[in-house]
C-alpha cells in the first residue's frame, strides 16, 4: 500500500482529480490511499495565518515554520516513518526513474508550498526536494498531483493487464515512442503506412525502431 | 483576454482547480476565460467510442482521429484563430520562456491525450506539441493545468501588485532563488542569518547573490 498525505490550503481543488479514473481505481483496489491535512488548521492567531513577510526586505509572503512543522508532525505522530516531499524550484528534477524509485510500499507527505516562497528552515524537515521543471506555478498543488499520478500508475496492479504506448516512452532513456495509428485506415486522405498492415512482424518492428523519437 | 478551451474526458477532475485561487481571480477580473469540450460528445457509435487498437499490433488503445478533429473543429468553427496545444512526450520541453511567449491575448485549445497514446495523424491539426518533463502520466489533464497555471499567472494584472520570490526564480536562466526567512527569528534554535536583520541593503543583496541557487 502506498499512501500520500497532502498538506495544502486547497484540498477542494485537488480532491476531484484523485477521485477520477486511474487514481480512484488504485484506491478502489486497495493499492493506494490519499488524505489531506489543511495547513490552515495549524495557522497562527485569530486569522490562522500561515505566512509572513521576508526578513531583509522583498515582496511576497513566505510560509512560516510553525504551521508547517505542526502539520507535518501531526502526521508523523501517527506514522513516524512517513517521508516529506517538497515541490520546489531548487529540488532535483522529477523524471521516470525517480517516479519508479518512489513506487513502493511507503507513506509520503507532500507539502504544497505557497507560490511566493517558504522559510528556508522548513527544508530541515523535508526528505525530498523535487522540481517538476523550469517554470513557475501559483503553488505546489499541481506538482503534488503530478508526483502522485506518475508514481501511483507504476504500482503493480494499478494499470491491470494494460500495457500502454506511453508507458514505455521513457523507460529506455530518451528513446521516445514511435508513431502509432488506429482506425480508420484513410482519414481525409491521410493513410496509415502500409507496412503496419503487412502482418510482417519483423518489418513492423524495424519500421518502429527507425521512427522512434522522430514523431 | 486569454482563453483556454480544454478538450478532455475528465472535466469534473479539472474544473475545481480552475475555480480556485489565482486562476479564479484571473477569470473574475476578466483577464482569462476557461471552457471545456467533452471529447465523448464526439465519440463514434452507440458507445461514443473515442479510441481503438493500434495497426501493426501492440497493447493499449489510441485516440482516434474522427472525434478529436470533430471536437477541435467545433471550437474553430467559432474561432478560426484558436491554436491547438497537445501535451505529449515528444513535444518541446515547457519552461518559463515558453510560458511567457504564450501569455498574450489569444485562444488556445488544449487537447488532453489518452495516456495510452493517440493516432499520429492527430498531429496534423496541432500547432504546439509540449512536453512537461521526462515522466509518464495517466493523461494530459495535469499537463493542461500546468500550462494554464504557468501562463495565466504571467498575464499583467493577474498577480496584482504582488511580486513574489518564486516569480523570479527562472527569469534569469538557471539563477535560482536565494534562501528566504520570515518570523520567528529563532525557531527551535534555528536562527535567521543576522545579516538579514542588519538593515544594510548592500550587504543583504551581496549575501543573497552569493546564496542564489545553493538553497
Amino acid at each position: 500500500m502506498i499512501k500520500f498525505t497532502i498538506i495544502t490550503l486547497f484540498q477542494e481543488a485537488l480532491e476531484p482529480y484523485l477521485k477520477t479514473s486511474m487514481m480512484w481505481k488504485a484506491v478502489d483496489k486497495g493499492l493506494a490511499e490519499f488524505d489531506f491535512v489543511n495547513l490552515r488548521d495549524f495557522g497562527l492567531g485569530p486569522h490562522k495565518s500561515v505566512d509572513d513577510t521576508p526578513y531583509g526586505g522583498g515582496d511576497g509572503m513566505l510560509l512560516r515554520c510553525e504551521p508547517v512543522f505542526a502539520a507535518i508532525e501531526s502526521v508523523k505522530a501517527k506514522d513516524p516513518d512517513a517521508k516529506v516531499i517538497l515541490p520546489t524550484p531548487v529540488g532535483e528534477i522529477w523524471d521516470q526513474e525517480k517516479a519508479k524509485s518512489f513506487a513502493k510500499d511507503a507513506h509520503y507527505i507532500i507539502l504544497c508550498p505557497h507560490y511566493e516562497g517558504y522559510d528556508e528552515r522548513i527544508l530541515s524537515i523535508v526528505d525530498y526536494k523535487v522540481s517538476l521543471g523550469k517554470y513557475v506555478l501559483t503553488g505546489g498543488e499541481l506538482p503534488a498531483l503530478i508526483i502522485i499520478d506518475s508514481v501511483v500508475r507504476l504500482i503493480p496492479g494499478v494499470l491491470g493487464g494494460e500495457t500502454s504506448a506511453l508507458v514505455e516512452s521513457f523507460s529506455d532513456g530518451d528513446n521516445l515512442e514511435y508513431p502509432q495509428y488506429t482506425k480508420p485506415y484513410d482519414f481525409r486522405g491521410m493513410k496509415v503506412p502500409d507496412i503496419l498492415l503487412s502482418g510482417n512482424h519483423g518489418e513492423i518492428a524495424k519500421w518502429r525502431e527507425e521512427h522512434s523519437g522522430k514523431a
